[in-house]
């Protein structure tokens, strides 16, 4: 039998990134990335108009033009040709979203919305529609909405019910005129096949689709009253009820799009689906008891259940939302590997800087090498890793970062790996909530950049006292993307069985060493403390130094007259 | 009349500083300097006899030779002749003790002694008789010793009995040797005037004299029956039971010391004083209600007080301990300006480095400008100034310390100044304790390196909400030694005269600011809740890392073979 390729897309935030896998295997024979040339926007439209604070935008020709570039190129790379190509699918950030004709034109390609910010693609990371998310949650928790526990009893400003609303109360008439409001994701498959689709893992995730419907018309309509057809009018317009589930074969490429990348009109494209949630098949992960964290700036959890639980704090919990007739769960940390970048760029003097590059190493990789000549606890530490806030269990974004036990003493690589301590206390935390709601954690799979902190794996083994797999990808989405393009493609008849050939991970990779684990034991109990004590309102210091620090931006007289007029500063 | 000067000479702890003084207004007319030539003995002794760990020793010919090098050098720089000296006078460091033989003669003169540790000054910082010290609080607390809450329950392992008590039990035969215990500070004026005396300040301080009277022998003795009459024998043994005052006339320069010096024979030369309590009348303070905060890398304070009260962890109340005829009150912070130059050391990137180079500053004053810009408040941050410990209030050395209020945005300068308002809550708490324990402070008067930071007086001006005055000389205890030579000469009929014309102030140089000070008010509550937290067995989660640490000692292998196997570390 001949081998047969797929091809995965993974749409990161800055560039879309293209592979073209063996179906077999799941071996990568190719890569190419196409940056976005708009990058984000967010301070200013490309004519010009000034965005507000807090604004994300995208534009959508950038998208487009990965299939142009990225698509073509990897193909050519890998030396494959169209006719052995069986599947394309594709994975995105999320909740990305844009308002679209019925044709599928996002509004702003048309003149007359062009110079309107609410016409683009709002990124997930567009946070202007706090207003809004406050809202939906205060009215969903005063109508006791049975979905609100699904996602931890708080939903993101980042969905896409705040982003919509947004759009409804700040320009009326742009909503009014928009057909769809629609997943970038979603979209992208649109633009490949023709045929419009939602797919379930975003309809669940970042849309309250729940037990087989979206929140009803009176609950949006109490938000607004032109609010309330939201659903029926631009999220079922155009699809009807039905979801696709993952690895649903969405429509064969267009001839337009077979233009575009260089591959064959009809071959199967993929229902859409997202980054974090993707990976796990590329893992191996398709089944329960494997906590997937995909680590980078921030982490995202991913976990497949048998059972349907509410677990305190956890992102989300959907039916179908990773694997088709699973429960899909999703968790976060928003601070990890941006905490450790933060230490690296603010608090490490220049002997380090020097003694680095004397040692051709990164600076990250010389204070990984020191600390990691340290014993567990010997440097006297322990810090709570809200430097971000804490989006998992206690769900505040007004918390802030601790850290305990300073002296003299206290160098750079201690903090470093204190640090690092503090963010697998946090994922410890979170394993710990979902094994006490019933969901078991038997082991994790790490995946994303922070796999190669050998350091950090190790101690994120001894701390949560489990083996660690490690995703073996350079390109773990985009191997997702493949693997779930092959099962539209047919090749496979589920991704759990695309997953046995294809995935790639070390199995057990770390393992916890017992005298580790018993000093981290001991280390998470104090870090257990902390957060209680900071988290759940024994003592609210973070929140009344952070209002503090809101009132303090009117500056006043540094000095007195007097003492402006003694001789010099310290020398 | 015609001028009349005396010469103030300072110990430090590397070095020894003679200033001359003009009696009628205590102008500096000169300095110098000599550096001790064996500094601090911490690893070996002159013959490279090893020293265990905490030890810290000198050398007394270190000492004679600033009155050969230093007293000779400032007078030459002066200009005036020795007919125109009418007094000297010295403070020391102290608890700095040695055993000397009944002439005075330090043992570690003795070839016989000289190769034994034991034999030589056990400078302030000798921290190795803790389990002496350790044996003294709990037999004192257990006898119900008077004099215990005189030193806010607490003595310290710098004190003269346990560094007396490690000699006894580790060199039996060296104590046995010794007719002697006694201070530097008196020993020098012994070796200036050939009059043993003993002063009231440290005998006060620094060996539990309180109400006419050391310990009784029975205490003593039921530390070690060997110790029971240390008082007698080596305390009292060449002097009796009395103490010689502060500003009193230790006796007349002898035929030798003129020599040394260049001064004549005969001129008065003033009962030893303590660098810390000499420094009070030189910034005028001679009476109650003014704090004294001499601030470098530790913090001391000396208050005068009309009344005998027992202060929550005040290192101790001695009656005539700073002025004759009122009980002089001291406290301290165990780290203050080492806790910033910690930060300025290695917690510092690189660009404020170039930075403070471009623009001709020093680290430490790059960070105050940038921190200067801040309101009270603004960077979030509340931090518990515990990096060495605390000794006031708290007085727990196993104290460490806490930032609380990291974000991604936290930068050095928050820190720099979060810090330095650290250490201006822990003054507040000091002077809070004062007033609740019924001795009041209206002013704070600032001496040491630190009242250079502008930034950093303003803060404790707010902090504290009360206004600062200032010590405007450069060298501040030696010009207070100057004052007590002045008295000792006859010259003023007290100390509080000679403060009149000769201390040197800038008065309410900083007032409070009334805006910082309510801002300051909220934080300093936040300050007090995480103080006690941490401080008062709420959450002994310090101690618990110090003790996990202290057992972390023993490496364990940092990473399991299949990790160390696995391609190379984050870039």
């Amino acid at each position: 039998m001949p081998e047969r390729y797929t091809v995965g897309v993974d749409f990161g935030s800055e560039s879309g990134r293209a592979v073209v896998v063996r179906v077999s295997d799941g071996e990568a024979l190719a890569e190419a990335v196409t940056p976005y040339k708009h990058v984000v926007m967010d301070r200013n439209l490309p004519d010009g108009t000034p965005l507000g604070r807090e604004w994300a935008l995208q534009h959508p020709q950038d998208y487009l033009d990965v299939f142009q570039n990225a698509v073509p190129e990897a193909l050519k790379a890998s030396g494959v040709s169209p006719d052995e190509v069986i599947g394309v699918g594709i994975d995105f950030t999320a909740c990305t979203i844009l308002p679209t004709r019925a044709d599928g034109t996002p509004l702003c390609f048309l003149p007359e919305y062009a110079a309107r910010p609410h016409a683009w693609v709002k990124l997930w990371k567009h946070h202007a529609a706090q207003p809004q998310a406050d809202r939906i949650n205060r009215l969903a928790e005063q109508r006791g909405e049975a979905w609100l526990p699904r996602y931890g009893g708080k939903i993101s400003s980042e969905w896409l019910f705040a982003k919509a609303l947004q759009i409804l109360e700040e320009d009326p008439e742009l909503y009014t005129a928009s057909d769809r409001l629609i997943e970038a994701a979603d979209w992208v498959v649109w633009q490949l096949t023709g045929v419009e689709t939602r797919n379930a893992c975003t309809a669940g995730y970042k849309a309250m689709y729940q037990d087989g419907h979206y929140p009803p018309p009176e609950y949006f309509g109490a938000l607004n009253p032109a609010f309330a057809d939201v659903v029926q009018t631009r999220l079922q317009g155009g699809v009807g009820a039905e979801l696709a589930p993952l690895g649903g074969r969405a429509g064969g490429l267009t001839e337009a799009a077979a233009g575009w990348t260089g591959l064959n009109p009809g071959t199967a494209v993929a229902v859409a689906n997202v980054d974090a949630h993707v990976t796990a098949p590329a893992a191996g992960v398709t089944g329960p008891g494997q906590l997937v964290a995909i680590m980078g700036t921030s982490t995202c959890h991913v976990l497949v259940g048998d059972t349907l639980a509410e677990v305190p704090g956890m992102c989300g919990v959907v039916d179908g939302g990773i694997v088709p007739g699973s429960y899909g769960y999703e968790a976060g940390q928003s601070g990890v590997g941006d905490i450790f970048a933060w230490l690296v760029k603010n608090m490490v003097p220049p002997e380090y800087h020097e003694q680095a590059k004397t040692d051709g190493l990164s600076l990250h990789a010389l204070l990984e090498r020191e600390a990691a000549r340290q014993a567990p606890g010997e440097h006297g530490l322990v810090a709570l890793d809200w430097w971000n806030g804490n989006r998992s269990v206690l769900v505040d974004a007004n918390l802030s970062g601790v850290v305990v036990g300073m002296t003299l003493q206290t160098r750079a690589p201690d903090l470093y790996r204190a640090l690092i301590e503090a963010t697998a206390y946090g994922t410890r935390v979170i394993v710990e909530n979902f094994e006490a709601s019933g969901v078991p954690i038997s082991e994790l799979v790490i995946a994303g950049g922070l796999k190669k902190n050998r350091m950090l794996m190790q101690i994120y083994a001894d701390v949560t006292g489990r083996p660690l797999s490690i995703l073996d990808a350079e390109q773990g989405p985009a191997l997702g993307s493949a693997m779930h393009a092959a099962v539209a493609a047919g090749a496979y008849p589920d991704i759990a069985a695309a997953a046995e050939h294809m995935s790639r991970f070390v199995a057990h990779a770390y393992q916890p060493i017992a005298a580790n684990v018993a000093t981290y034991d001991r280390l998470y109990a104090e870090y257990l403390t902390l957060h209680d004590y900071f988290g759940r309102g024994l003592n609210d210091v973070m929140k009344r130094l952070k209002s503090i620090a809101g009132a303090a931006s009117q500056a006043v007289p540094p000095l007195s007259e007097e003492a402006a007029s003694l001789p010099g500063v310290t020398a």
